[in-house]
């Protein structure tokens, strides 16, 4: 049975080789979690997380962001990637924890929107920057009313996910706040769908009241100018919906609670739960547990019986204020401003929640005939083509006929641009009938039509597929939400296809009455036995009367 | 610009918000990452770890596993899971932190074929049992050669990752050594193609030499037997290969070194490197890098050097002994004894290697007609129908003719049931031509075949897409070797098929002409005028030269 007695290990050996593993050794290894799979995904993820960083932290400062990207080729695929913003800056005894040193960050204890959540990215890079050039990350940060900026030096002692301190002075700046962080790393500079272009123009889709300028490898510049001057309103945070909360949890708060009863616990820790729904709780609850039993001694039976009683007693569904979309208005300008199409439709869906996470489905569609001319009807009611000068489209966002529609993807206004596959967003996309509303769609794929798709959920707390954020976990009932924002805006896409091709129609109609109208008068002239301004005046009130019809149609 | 000062945040404020997170809150929050999303995933997993973990310490122990599943059902969405092993149990002061402490284990540090790599799952099971019962894990366990057991309940404090005991204590137990594991949690029972059933006869198949003793939660029980009562050769462990080791890696390996001289760091903390090699790389690097370096002294610009050398020496491709595959005979068997088919085809390609890491392909067919007859060849070379009584295949596996062929995933002897759609071996499958091999394939879909496909991936490192090692991710140097694996069976499969249908063919001519031949007698009798025997034996005659002719054809 055993061969080699030597090769086999005792439960003491085996002990012998338990160790732990640092966050960062794991992270490290497994890197393509965190979207370091591939020199190209590494250079577009460290742009992404530093400049959702930046986003975060202008919005939450408000402060109108202004970001300068660029993206140098140090030859040899090397590349230095530099983000640079006007945001409030960074506490200096705060900057080598926050670039050196994976989960530290101040947005995954609330529940609240923002784009970062986990406290990892741009420490990933550095990490990533690290592994490939040996280079230590160059943090300049400069805090709103300091005289001077702080220039740092940091990378990650991955053994003990701690950051390594390589330098830290102070110096002059002439930004008056911000923050400017420098990575030097592998690379390859990415193209088309995936290419650092993309990401910014759908980040100004999302966000129109952000500016970018952006300096590309070959020195080719790009500015995003905003269209808004207007900060979305903040979100706010909230408490935990009793109905979201498992067991566990609760045991767990109240342990933790600083409550000194029961009845306050629940009133302080949950979001809608007042005085009455507390009282009703405790009451359900019995198993000898009082309003006024102290939290932190409330044994695991009791805590049961508790949880059984807060899933059965009504409360409010969560207040959903806490999540803000883009609004309607705000995408269709972001769309106007960056895809160039005749028609373009946005609905903002009211929100929903899953798990007891609050979360908001926007969805926008542009639709545009390539070179094809416009048919508009004037006040009077005429049909005529329209003067249209189509804007040079970016080649990734081109509208073509017969080639699957373009689908953008947004997670609390972040692009994603991987794993299109996997994410609920072309799930529900995929499972929208759109033949029923007039367009081609082969069986289990995108539509065929010179349309782009921008969907966008907003939400406290996305579910993502995997660290690196490129796509949202399978729930049904975002599913559901995100194909009742898709069938609303296709059904206004099928009345102005349906609109647009009687449009066509008539002008097609107009154009051979045009053609013919003076040979009909030449006959009844000849039939009648007409002066030539008879003639004339009954060809122009055939015409009148003509036009007339077709509108009453 | 700014609505409301008050909801926006100075960077002071915004540093106070600042924290460290767990990696266990972390993954309690993102728990669908480690495969904890839904009910039913979630006690698949729970058996899945506890499994992996009892079969990784009996094979490193030279024990043959023998282990023991159960499923209570306990009302009410909750469920026990039981799963006991006879391997050579866990040291005590262990126990506490291989169950009760994420990224803790033996496996992560080295180059190793093993089931468990990331010191995680089990824990993860622990920490979602106590989220949603609030119990914690009940752990027994007895190292052989010891008199008693130690019984440890076991909970996680997941805003510090630290274990907490709830009692301990040494028992009475009837095993000799072996450990047992309790997981009360809510869940759901998986059915079909994720239930526990379908996981267990799954490594059944990749892992011949395990017996199951299998009880559900309505009181079934199925033992699996096991079919081969020899071990696998423990894999070796082996040294990172320097062509797959980033430079950031190499400047922590020259920091961490305890080898006095470069000559020698080169030769001993790397695989392939002889003395000649590493001179030749010394000699390559320059910049003042001598033999006698000391590692630990060497500077930035030396270590780029140095990996620039180390790029440029060849060096012998890694050693591949450390990968076991379950080799062709074996899954051979283990195919045989789970799945009822009429044709098994099972190649194992040679190692390979993908970012120095070693990996091995392994891929086999399963094929059978439904309910069909079998056609043989005997010795005589004459073609009768084989007596075959189609075993009841179990539900998920039946072989059905226009379904969608069955596809089995293997990563180092574990079955991955979820994420097919992500994975590499579904790429590989969906990539193969299998028209080419004479079955029906849909455009980019599984082939329509009465077939199940069985893939294995053997690696010191499998480089899964998620913490929940559900799918491989899509490197093209794996889906190359799969699917150079998947048309080799294809071949055989396509020439199975083809002697088949030639079989079937001349079946139906024998049929014929043995329908046909006695009234061709009965004419050459007239036309000829002989006597009945003479008629008979150019019948008999006509028979045999028929038979001759369609056998050299």
């Amino acid at each position: 049975m055993v061969k080699e007695a030597s090769a086999y290990s005792t439960a003491q050996e085996m002990a012998g080789r338990q160790r732990d593993i640092s966050v960062s050794e794991f992270f490290l290894k497994n890197r393509h979690l965190l979207g370091f799979d591939s020199p190209s995904k590494a250079l577009l993820t460290t742009v992404k997380e530093a400049v959702d960083n930046a986003l975060d932290a202008c919005e939450e400062a408000g402060v109108l962001p202004d970001i300068q990207v660029e993206v140098a080729d140090e030859g040899d695929n090397i590349f230095t990637v530099v983000v640079e913003d006007n945001g409030p800056g960074i506490l200096e005894n705060q900057i080598a924890r926050i670039f050196g040193k994976l989960l530290y960050g101040s947005r995954f204890h609330k529940l609240s929107q923002s784009r970062g959540q986990q406290g990892m990215g741009i420490s990933a890079a550095g990490m990533y920057a690290q592994l490939t050039t040996g280079k230590s990350l160059h943090v300049i940060s400069r805090v709103k009313g300091e005289p001077m900026a702080s220039e740092l030096f940091v990378s990650i002692d991955t053994a003990k996910n701690r950051p390594e301190l390589h330098g830290k002075k102070k110096i002059q700046w002439d930004r008056p706040h911000g923050t400017r962080v420098e990575v030097e790393m592998e690379g390859r500079y990415p193209k088309g769908v995936h290419s650092v272009d993309m990401y910014l123009k759908q980040t100004a889709i999302a966000s129109p009241y952000v500016s970018f300028h952006y300096k590309g490898p070959r020195g080719e510049k790009v500015t995003y100018t905003r269209s808004s001057t207007e900060l979305p309103p903040r979100p706010t945070e909230i408490k935990p919906h009793p109905r979201g909360v498992e067991l566990g949890r609760l045991i767990q708060m109240l342990n933790n609670s600083s409550s000194r009863t029961l009845l306050n616990f629940l009133e302080n820790e949950f979001s809608r739960v007042g005085r009455k729904t507390a009282r009703e709780i405790v009451k359900h609850a019995g198993r000898k547990l009082t309003e006024r039993s102290l939290p932190k001694r409330i044994a695991h039976v009791q805590a049961n019986a508790l949880y059984r009683a807060i899933k059965k007693v009504p409360v409010s569904a969560p207040r959903t204020d806490c999540v803000v979309p883009i609004g309607e208005q705000r995408l269709y300008e972001g769309m106007r401003k960056e895809i160039d199409a005749d028609f373009y439709i946005v609905r903002t869906r009211p929100p929903a929640v899953y798990r007891g996470n609050p979360f908001q489905v926007e969805v926008g569609i542009a639709y545009g005939r390539p070179g094809g001319a416009d048919l508009e009807v004037d006040e009077g009611g005429r049909i005529h083509q329209a003067a249209h000068h189509r804007r040079e489209a970016s080649a990734a966002l081109a509208l073509t006929t017969d080639e699957p529609a373009h689908l953008l993807r947004f997670a609390n206004r972040v692009p994603m641009l991987y794993e299109q596959g996997g994410c609920a967003i072309t799930r529900a996309v995929l499972q929208t009938n759109w033949r029923s509303y007039g367009l081609k769609q082969p069986k289990g794929a995108l539509p065929l039509a010179p349309m782009v798709v921008v969907v966008h959920l907003a939400s406290v707390w996305v579910p993502f597929t995997s660290e690196a954020k490129e796509a949202i976990a399978l729930y049904p009932e975002i599913i559901k939400e995100l194909k009742l924002g898709l069938q609303a805006c296709a059904r206004r896409l099928a009345e102005h296809l349906h609109q647009e091709s009687r449009l066509k129609r008539e002008y097609e109609k107009r154009s051979h009455i045009e053609k013919y109208l003076p040979h009909v008068g030449i006959a009844l002239q000849e039939i009648l036995e007409l002066s030539d301004e008879q003639r004339d005046r009954s060809v122009a009130s055939l015409d009148a009367v003509l036009q007339q019809t077709r509108k009453l149609q």
